[in-house]
């Protein structure tokens, strides 16, 4: 297992965890600024901000900062009433790979989404077998795409919390169940991105990510679950502050032969009304000391 | 699959769902006698509501009441720091096992417990997987008295979002694996609680609860979960008010031979806050329409 004490070197911040400073947005630009000013290697920008920075802007800075990126957040969300609804959610995750391709993101995350309505507390269906299965077919046509360009697809399990609105994959099994039927030949186009916020209880999580093997494994995500967690969107924790245990989990990665950046993707109503310096100082600080 | 659109005879109300009224709290005695008159044939007691009445004038009222039970609610809560906090946690569930006895309870509920210190948002431990043995051992140590009794045990498996502080048993797979470790033959003294509310995101609930069999469902909850959800603990909705397909998961355990009561069980700061007369109407109008 690497030893992650003495520097940051594998340290990745994806940019939602500094989204805000003193609860004030935060721009892209500043956010990629910043962290290439504390010696931090990669991020993992979001969508929105990177459409509020422009494309050809960001890719523009993250090349002239050296910086790397560690995944392209987000596609998915593929479950829709109609084909049409279908047709546009595929439309605009082709649009997601080729952005992710521009900015030469390793893989584009894919929170795959689930009862339509559901984000919106409008839930019009109570058939999440449906919504597995549209996402199963809506993967596995944008895989074809993706392949075309050379993006590799993470689908990310979400926390059984979040299985009526954000993702009806809600394991690392049925994950990677998803990936041995669309690509059995594991190409090395599709995987997982391991959060360990959404599968840190999983009495099963070790033996899948054996199963996940090297190969399967596409982004390492990191924070922290805490007791109580006031708010099921918005409380994520500082790596060290909760009950997760991150580097047990990263071993488990490590044994397979995972060495990529550990990501800190931080939702925090909290964290997000200090200071972005205080923020990264922080993640770095802790991502030597318990991750 | 069984009718119930015409009557609710097999309904039952897990007590702490009108554990209060218009916001205040609601004597056992009253929740009893309201559920008699209503035809309501059957009810499972929380702990903390029997003490309070007195068990053995709760027995009396049931017994006189003509009611059945369908659980007492709950024993569990089996990890502790050191072998005293383990032995305390072990006779109380004996206690349980034998108040459970005396109510004539079909099945003690098990709630097992997880981090120590979790629930009250000071977890003193990160190791998932020691509360988790000791957790199987308690139960194990456990469910030799409660044979001698004559008490089953059913373990509930409770929603990952609970993992750190009230339960580290959160899959109906998980909970089936440790039946099989501790009742390989099947004895019918262990088994499960199948709670919609904790299992409707499962991929593969459907296929456990074959697995499960008859023998091995002691218990059946029902209520809804709502999107969003605002509070983890008591925003739990009214059958038909939320995203779970109730009547489909039903389906799969009377398919299995499951012809218990549809016990429904709602934390919820909202319906607290009605007249619990209304709630208990409402509960029996949705049995009919939903469940």
């Amino acid at each position: 297992m690497r030893d992650f004490s003495q520097d940051h070197r594998f340290l990745s911040i994806n940019t939602a965890t500094v989204r805000k400073s003193h609860g004030v947005e935060l721009p892209l630009s500043e956010i990629l600024d910043s962290c290439a000013r504390k010696g931090i290697r990669a991020v993992s920008p979001w969508r929105d901000q990177v459409h509020a920075a422009g494309l050809s802007n960001v890719a523009r800075q993250i090349k002239s900062l050296g910086l790397e990126l560690s995944g392209y957040c987000r596609g998915g969300m593929f479950p829709a009433i109609d084909s049409a609804g279908l047709s546009a959610a595929l439309d605009d995750n082709r649009r997601a790979v080729d952005e992710a391709a521009e900015l030469k993101a390793p893989c584009l995350v894919l929170v795959v989404g689930s009862l339509p309505g559901g984000l919106q507390g409008r839930a019009i269906s109570k058939d999440l077998s449906l919504a597995r299965t549209q996402v199963r077919d809506g993967i596995g046509e944008l895989l074809e795409y993706a392949q075309k360009v050379g993006v590799p697809l993470a689908i990310e399990p979400l926390h059984p919390m979040y299985a009526a609105d954000r993702s009806c994959v809600n394991t690392l099994e049925q994950a990677l169940d998803l990936c041995d039927e669309l690509d059995p030949r594991r190409s090395g186009t599709l995987g997982v991105a391991v959060d360990v916020y959404h599968l840190w209880w999983d009495p099963k999580l070790q033996q899948e990510i054996a199963r996940a093997g090297k190969d399967r494994i596409l982004a390492f995500h990191v924070c922290d679950w805490m007791t109580p967690t006031t708010d099921m969107l918005n409380d994520r924790g500082m790596m060290g502050d909760g009950v997760i245990n991150i580097s047990q989990i990263r071993s488990w990665l490590e044994a397979e032969g995972f060495s990529g950046y550990s990501e800190v993707e931080i939702f925090s109503n909290n964290w997000w009304q200090r200071s972005h310096h205080e923020v990264l100082d922080v993640c770095i600080e802790r991502h030597c000391q318990v991750v």
